[in-house]
């Protein structure tokens, strides 16, 4: 056992402190009971945020989850190691976590709009998106398909709240992401950042309509625009009008009669993978 | 009020059997406690539902979802309408369903593969997809992009549990399904009757090896197979090595590096639209 490998044995040891009532240590700082700890579960996503820009706090698991773990990770000799019996982790916890490996870190200063577009050519802007999974689900799909980062305009959940960590497979640690300012009817503005650096902004709408997803993908000539926004709204309401307003053209995913759209993660993969394969086929054919 | 709709006073009425323990109600009848029962929760749902082909036993919901849904909707005069209070229903059932309204049906003769094939011309095949919320959001997924069929192979979940019924959006109950017979290394000689239709028969994969999606959906000339079926493995383990030999070609989604694959729904959703927009702008084309 490694030196910075301990045994906790009491509920009450302040040394877990971080994984106390779980449910709201990882909360932003600025609601009830929160610390805006990151929180990652598993071996898969601990194993990204060691890798990741934030500042591991501790590790803690079960004993032989933390022996799997180490065997394949290498951990900074600085960073606590806790073992504690699927007993133990429960009860301060406040819930059974079956996993039995997580870790926390803190947050770090967020990325500019400005620092997420610098050598990007595409990305996904999110407007109302409040639901945890689908905020993951999103991040998983971008990183997958090679996107170069996610803004959020108003009305998004906190992308770091552990469930969204958790569906995100951990590349919401990886990808970057930036918040634009604004209030619900002013944030659109903030859009201007990406105009000005030759961005071709598209909404995504369920509306008739709008153009055919393949053909707002291209320009007059029929070749990929160089940079490309694609906003997505929420389920239900979608973008707002003020934000599709704010776009350069609005852009559909054909949909069988009566049917609902597709949920807004699954709507943001087929959007970016129509982008990246018309690059791509581009790139193939010697382009 | 109409005739047809009684009030329940107390949760040992044996007219709510139906949701009674509705966590078992609705396991298929060989499991313990399993009634096989279909059962649609929403307005949404419990709406496909009386569109579909699955009689409809029942439907059960608190006085003003009621009465929000029949203003709305044709109840034909023999199906019965109960009303519940919430901590009857709540009692009943097992747990809160804060929805508020559902229906029960009983299930039908399932349709056989041949049924399922005929006049289609794209259809999903699933190996080992053991997740009922996979499950139904691929049925969403599917339906929403207009693919004409689903077909299980070996190791399915039960597309009719209630949890794949309400991911699906009620699609479950539109878009043909059927079973392919056959164990985990026999079910891939039912993909002959595929074969016979003129399917061409595409295996997805993240191996780097494969083709990339885009040109395994086009034949020789450059133009989209005629009958496509995609078929798609569980999370993790992908199809069986048995299965993909059964099919005609290997196709990759490109994943940037250090990513996971997607999710099987969403890999899913991702074929289904390059198949549906090579098709599409082909027609749009006047081809």
């Amino acid at each position: 056992m490694s030196p910075q490998r301990v045994a906790i044995t009491s509920s009450d040891d302040p040394r877990v402190n971080d994984i106390r009532d779980l449910n709201s240590s990882d909360k932003r700082p600025d609601l009830p009971g929160g610390r805006g700890l990151v929180v990652a579960e598993g071996p898969l996503v601990v194993g990204r945020l060691l890798e990741s820009a934030y500042p591991v706090r501790q590790i803690v698991g079960f004993p032989h989850k933390l022996d799997d773990f180490l065997s394949e990770n290498e951990v900074p000799a600085d960073i606590p190691i806790y073992e504690v019996s699927r007993e133990l982790l429960a009860e301060v916890a406040g819930f059974d976590m079956h996993r039995g490996l997580l870790a926390t870190a803190d947050r770090i200063e967020q990325l500019s709009p400005e620092q997420v577009l610098d050598g990007a050519s595409t990305v996904m802007v999110l407007e109302g998106v409040g639901d945890h999974e689908n905020i993951g689900a999103m991040f998983r799909n971008v990183a997958g398909l090679g996107i170069d980062g996610v803004l959020f305009g108003s009305g998004c959940a906190d992308p770091l709240y552990r469930r969204s960590v958790r569906v995100s497979m951990g590349h919401v640690l990886r990808v970057p992401w930036a918040r634009l300012e604004g209030t619900y009817t002013t944030w659109q503005r903030s859009l201007d950042v990406l105009r000005e650096r030759g961005f071709r902004l598209i909404s995504l709408t369920p509306d008739p309509g709008a153009a055919h997803l393949a053909q707002a993908l291209r320009d007059e000539e029929g070749r990929p625009w160089e940079k490309v926004a694609l906003l997505v709204g929420a389920e239900g309401p979608g973008l707002t009008e003020h934000a599709m307003k704010a776009t350069d053209v609005r852009a559909r995913i054909p949909m069988a009669p009566h049917t609902d759209s597709l949920n807004v993660a699954t709507s943001a993969a087929v959007a970016c993978w129509e982008r990246v394969r018309l690059r791509g086929l581009d790139e193939e054919a010697g382009a």
